[in-house]
C-alpha cells in the first residue's frame, strides 16, 4: 500500500506563529518559490481573514507561475448563525483567489460549547455549509479538524460526525489535527486507522511537537492510512513548533519508502532548511535530524574510526541523500557537491578535480569560517566564485567613505551624513548624501556616484535587510552578518557582508548587490 | 501493567560525546548530585577504559553520599581471544568501584566480522564471560546491545542469541540500543515485544535522535514491556543527540501514568534542564518540549483569548507540573487580554476598565504600529508601561552623542569612535570610546559614563543582538528594529528599539537594558 504521501507546508501560516518569526511579503514569495522547486505539493500562504496583510501575499503569488505546488489559503468555518455569503472572514478567504482552501473547524464538544459558544448541531452545520460553499466556488477543500484527538477521546461519535459533515459535503481531505501536541503515537495510530475505515475521502495529519512526538505522530498516521502530512520547514511554529517537514520528508522517503517528494530533490533538503532559517533570521539548529551541521558528525574515537572502515555501521543513511555530509575531523567546509551544484545552478562551470576547483573550495571554507553564509545570498556567492576564478570584473573602486552621526538632546538636532569617493571608468567621483540612518546615507551616496555612469542602477531597490551576530557570546563586539535582498523589478537576489562593524558589513552587501546587477546587465548585451 | 520505569542517565558519558561539550570533574559531580536529587535511578559517569580522566570522577563520586541514585561505569565486553582477568579495559572498569557496570557488546554480525573482526561464537563468549565476571565481582550488570535493531533486522536469531548470552549469565537487564538512530517506532514496538517474550530479565531501551524519533522509540519500547529508559538531559549526545530525558520523563509520568520519577520532583524539571545547559555552556533551546521558554507561550490572538477562557483547551498539560509557566506574547496580533495577562505577569496591576488602562492600551497599539515588538523584550515592555503610568524613574539624561566612521581604500585606515554626553545625578559626564563598530563604541562610552555612579552596570553583559527591518518594502530607508538580550549573571532580559536609524534604535535598546537593570537593583533595596 505504497500510496504517495502529499506534503502540505504551513511554514508561512502556522510557522509564522512562532516567537520571533515575522516574514515580509518578499520573504514569503521567495519561500513559496523554493518550496515549489523542492516539490512540496501544497503551500499554505496565510489566513486572509485574520491578517489583512496576507492578502498582499496571495496577490503577489497569483502573479507568479509555480511549477507544481498549489497555493492554499487558510480560514475557519463560517460563524455560528450566519450565512457563508454574509461572513466577512469567508469573503476574504474567497478573495485570496487560491486553488486550495483549508478550513479549520471544531471537533471537541468542550470547544464548541465554551470557546465558540454554540450548539453541537450548529457546529456540524457550520462545517457542512462552509465546505459546500467553497466546493461550489470550485476550490479544492481541506478540512482541518482542530483538537481532533482530544475531541475523539472525549466523544468519539461527535468527533466522527464532524469529519462526516466535511466528507459528505465534498471535502477533498479531512486532516486530523493534534492542536495542542499532547497525543501519543500509539493513540494516533489507532484513531487514524479507525477514521480511515469510516471515511472514503483522503485523510491528513497535522501535529505539534509539545511532547517531542510531532514527527512520530505523523509517521504513525501515515502507517495507518493518512496520505497527507502537514508541517513546517525546520519545525517552526507556536510553542515547541509543528511537525518538522525536514525530518518527516526523509523519514517517509528513505525509511518507509513512500513516494511523495522526488528522491533527487532530497539532496537539496539541507539547503532548503538553511534558506528558511536565514529568511526567518533564526539561528540554524546544528542538531536538527538529517539537515543539522552535526547530524553526521563523528566525535567518539571508536565511531570515527569505524565510520572510516564501514560507513554503514554508524550512519543510518548516506548524508549526501539529504544534501548533508559526514564530518569526522573538525572542519567547517560545506559539502563539496553542494558547492558544485550551486555553481552549476548559477551557470558557472567548475571541473571537480581541477586545481581551480580545489582553490575555490579552500577559499570558500575560509569565508564560511569567517561567518559568511551563502544559502540566502546567491549573488554574493556568484561574485565570490567569479573573483576566485579571476573572472570578476570590478565596475568601480572605493577610495574612501565617511559617516557622521550627531544627536543633541531629544533628537531635535540630528545629522546623518555619508560621503563616498569612488573611481569609476577612470573618473574620480565624490558624493555626499544624508539619510535616515548610516546605511541609507551610504546607499544614497553610492547610487548618486554611480548613476550617471550606469543608469540601470536606478531600477535596483532593496527589499529587505537582515542582521545577525555570528558569535553572539561577544555581543556588540562580535561579528555582524548582514543579508540584503534586492530587486530590479523582475529578479530578486540576495547578498551578504560580514564584519566587526555593521556599517562595513552593510557596505559589503550593498556593493555586491550593485555589482551583481551590473554584471547581469552586461551578460544580457 | 504499571511497572515502574527506571531512568538511566548517560549525560556524563554519551552526552559528553556531543560537539562542543566537555565537562570538568567538578561539573560532573554537580550534575550527578542534581540528577540524584531529582530522582534519576542510574547515573552513568564515564568510560574509565577509554578516558582515564573518568576515573577521577568515579573517585570523587565514591566519596560523596548520594540519596538514591546508583553510579554506573560504562565499558565494553572483553577483547576477543582474551581472559577478562587479563584485559586492561575490564580492569579499569572494575577499578571504577561502582555499584553498577554497564557493558556494551556486539549484536550485528556485520560488526562482529568487520569492526571487531572475530567469529560469531567468540562474540557470544565475550558477552557471557564479561557479564559473568562482573556478576562474580558483585556488580549490578546492564548489558547494552549495540546496534540491536539493525542486527535484529539482519539476523534475528543471532541478535537474540547475544541477548541470551547476557541474560543467561546473570545480567540484571539487557538494553536494546538503536545506536545509529535509524529505527522507526513501529519496528521498535514489535521487536521489543518479541524480546520481552523471549527473556526473563528486565529490558531497557537506549535511543538516538537521528530521525527525530528518539523519544517516540523509547515510549514504544516501554509500551511493549521495557522497564528502563536510557537518555541524557536536554538530549545531549553525538550527532543529533540521545533520547531527551527532559521529554521522556514527563511523557512517561504525565501522559502514560507510569511510576518512576516522583511526581512532585517533575516540578523541578525546567530548573534541571537549565542547570545542565549552563554547566555545558550551551544556549537553552527555547523550543524544547516541556522545559523550553516558549513551550507554553501563546501568540495568536484567538488562542490567547481562548486560553484565558479555558486553559485546558490549548495546553496539553499544566505548565507548573514541569516547573514551567504560561507566557503570553504581546505582538501585533495581540488583543487586550494578552496585554493584561502580560502586565500581570510582570507584577504591574492594571484595572481593565480604568481610564489609565485604556490609555496604556491605546499607546501600546501606537508603539506596535510603529514597529515595536515586545515578545522578546519584556524589559522594554515593563519600562514602557511604567512610563505610560508616569511611574518611570530616569537614571540619566542624554545631552548628546556623536559617532564618526572613516575608511580609506581597502580599510587599512579606519576609525570608529563614539562620544556620549550625559547628565547623571546632577553631573555632566562626557566620555569617548572607540569600538569595532558604532554600536559597540556607543555601548562602551555609555558604560564608561555610568559606571562610577552605578557600579552594578559592570555586571551587565550583552548576550545577543538582533536586527530586522520592520517595513521591508522601504529597505534601508525603512524602520529598523533592534532586539538586545542582556544578563547580569542571574537574570536575562530583552529590550527593543525602533528607529529609521539603526544606531538610534540600538541606542534605545541599550538605554532600556541599562535602566531596567538599575530599576531592578532599586527594587531589591
Amino acid at each position: 500500500m505504497n500510496k504517495p504521501v502529499a506534503i502540505y507546508d504551513t511554514t508561512l501560516r502556522d510557522g509564522a506563529q512562532a516567537e520571533g518569526i515575522s516574514f515580509s511579503v518578499a520573504d514569503k514569495i521567495r519561500i513559496a518559490e523554493r518550496l515549489d522547486a523542492f516539490g512540496i505539493h501544497y503551500v499554505e500562504g496565510g489566513w486572509p481573514g485574520s491578517n489583512p496583510k496576507d492578502l498582499d501575499f496571495f496577490d503577489a503569488a497569483a502573479r507568479r507561475k509555480l511549477k507544481q505546488a498549489k497555493i492554499a489559503a487558510f480560514g475557519s468555518t463560517r460563524r455560528a448563525q450566519a450565512k457563508c455569503q454574509d461572513d466577512p472572514q469567508v469573503a476574504m478567504l474567497l478573495k485570496a483567489n487560491t486553488t486550495v482552501v483549508t478550513l479549520v473547524g471544531k471537533t471537541w464538544p468542550l470547544h464548541v460549547k465554551e470557546v465558540i459558544r454554540t450548539t453541537l448541531p450548529e457546529n456540524l452545520a457550520m462545517i457542512a455549509d462552509s465546505v459546500r460553499y467553497f466546493k461550489e466556488n470550485g476550490k479544492e477543500v481541506m478540512y482541518d479538524a482542530e483538537h481532533f484527538f482530544d475531541g475523539y477521546r472525549d466523544d468519539a461519535r461527535y468527533a466522527m460526525a464532524t469529519l462526516r459533515a466535511a466528507a459528505d459535503t465534498g471535502a477533498d481531505a479531512v486532516v486530523l489535527c493534534d492542536t495542542n501536541g499532547g497525543a501519543l503515537p500509539s493513540d494516533v495510530a489507532r484513531i487514524t486507522a479507525e477514521v480511515r475505515k469510516a471515511l472514503r475521502c483522503a485523510v491528513g495529519i497535522h501535529t505539534h511537537n509539545d511532547c517531542g512526538l510531532a514527527v512520530a505522530n505523523a509517521l504513525a498516521a501515515v502507517e495507518n492510512g493518512a496520505t497527507q502530512v502537514q508541517g513546517t520547514i525546520n519545525g517552526f511554529g507556536e510553542r515547541t513548533g509543528n511537525c518538522n517537514l525536514t525530518t518527516v520528508i526523509p523519514c517517509l522517503a528513505l525509511k518507509m519508502g513512500r513516494d511523495g517528494i522526488p528522491r533527487e530533490n532530497l539532496r537539496r533538503l539541507r539547503e532548503l532548511s538553511l534558506f528558511v532559517d536565514d529568511l526567518a533570521n533564526l539561528r540554524h539548529d546544528v542538531r536538527q535530524p538529517f539537515t543539522g551541521a552535526t547530524a553526521f558528525t563523528h566525535k567518539g574515537g571508536i565511531h570515527a574510526n569505524a565510520v572510516e572502515k564501514l560507513a554503514r555501521s554508524y550512519e543510518h543513511i548516506e548524508p549526501e541523500l539529504v544534501g548533508n555530509r559526514r564530518r569526522v575531523l573538525v572542519s567547517e567546509l560545506s559539502g563539496r557537491s553542494n558547492i558544485f551544484m550551486k555553481a552549476h545552478e548559477l551557470g558557472i562551470h567548475l571541473d571537480k578535480d581541477s586545481t581551480e576547483a580545489k582553490d575555490v573550495l579552500r577559499q570558500l571554507k575560509q569565508h564560511e569560517h569567517a561567518g559568511y553564509e551563502y544559502e540566502a545570498a546567491d549573488a554574493s556567492f556568484h561574485i565570490l566564485v567569479q573573483k576566485l576564478l579571476k573572472r570578476h570584473k570590478s565596475f568601480f573602486n572605493l577610495l574612501a567613505y565617511r559617516v557622521i552621526m550627531d544627536r543633541h538632546g531629544n533628537g531635535e538636532h540630528k545629522i546623518v551624513e555619508a560621503s563616498v569617493k569612488l573611481q569609476v571608468k577612470g573618473h574620480v567621483v565624490h558624493t555626499v548624501s544624508e539619510g535616515d540612518g548610516p546605511v541609507n546615507a551610504l546607499d544614497r551616496a553610492l547610487r548618486a556616484a554611480l548613476e550617471k555612469f550606469y543608469p540601470s542602477i536606478a531600477q535596483v531597490k532593496l527589499l529587505d535587510y537582515k542582521v545577525r551576530i555570528v558569535d553572539s557570546q561577544l555581543a556588540t563586539a562580535a561579528k555582524t552578518r548582514v543579508i540584503i535582498e534586492s530587486t530590479d523589478g523582475t529578479a530578486i537576489w540576495g547578498t551578504v557582508g560580514v564584519n566587526d562593524n555593521i556599517i562595513e558589513a552593510s557596505w559589503e552587501a550593498l556593493v555586491d548587490s550593485v555589482e551583481y546587477k551590473l554584471f547581469k546587465d552586461e551578460q544580457k548585451k
